[in-house]
């Protein structure tokens, strides 16, 4: 068994709400210096050791991502 | 400027029927030897130098995650 | 067909940081009057008029939401 | 005090593989019948009464969804 990290951001140039409300928020809880906040999504998958990276890339690219927005990361994990 | 990147992930053994979708759906589009996915969040954060590291905690502690539910994890991004 | 919306939210005693995080970046952005926020996740399927509302509920239970942690509506949508 | 609710869909032109995730999980659990899952987000604003739609229009289109790439709704909540 291996473990495979896939983490999915939306598109530097796509607007991004949800880090947006985070980053406004900081301030006024006392936090400063945060520049920006972005905010996507990380999936963990525990995989069988014959499954290969190209089967991961298509798995991310059709079920874990929107290639036309969102842009992937893919991790081995070594924990 | 830095970069951190913060995973949340529900804690292990809170159920996740999001990634329990995704790790069922994926036999069906002939994707075989995925045991299991869970299902995260990823923020990154841009942040100035002088943000100290337990100031990034109490931040992913109090707006990122619900501790009650979830778990999280801190890395600086070389990138 | 028939269309059906489930809506699922975290249940009322868990924080959410999410919503949260939305409520303090308002006032920040010159938006006053409102006193809370809650994220949740909102559904649409679109099933075949054989499908039963027990089915529906079933659905919801096992794929839409986690029911340890969220309360789920069922809606017919009339659109 | 009153409650709005804003949900927050992917435009219909946008691929959306959460949504996709489960429509293809359904037939493997053993439902049939669900021909389209969509995914989205819910979010319950509890508001004073004076903070008009347009404000709460404004918020959406702000802070709630990403227009160019999601439509939103906001229904009054009687409850």
């Amino acid at each position: 068994m291996a473990r495979v990290v896939v983490d999915v951001m939306l598109k530097p140039e796509i607007l991004d709400p949800q880090g947006q409300a985070i980053a406004q928020a900081l301030p006024r809880l006392g936090y400063t210096g945060v520049a920006d906040v972005r905010a996507g999504k990380h999936f963990v998958l525990d995989i069988a050791d014959e499954v290969s990276e190209q089967t991961i890339h298509e798995i991310a690219d059709t079920l874990l991502a929107n290639p036309v927005i969102e842009d992937f990361t893919i991790t081995a994990d070594p924990a």
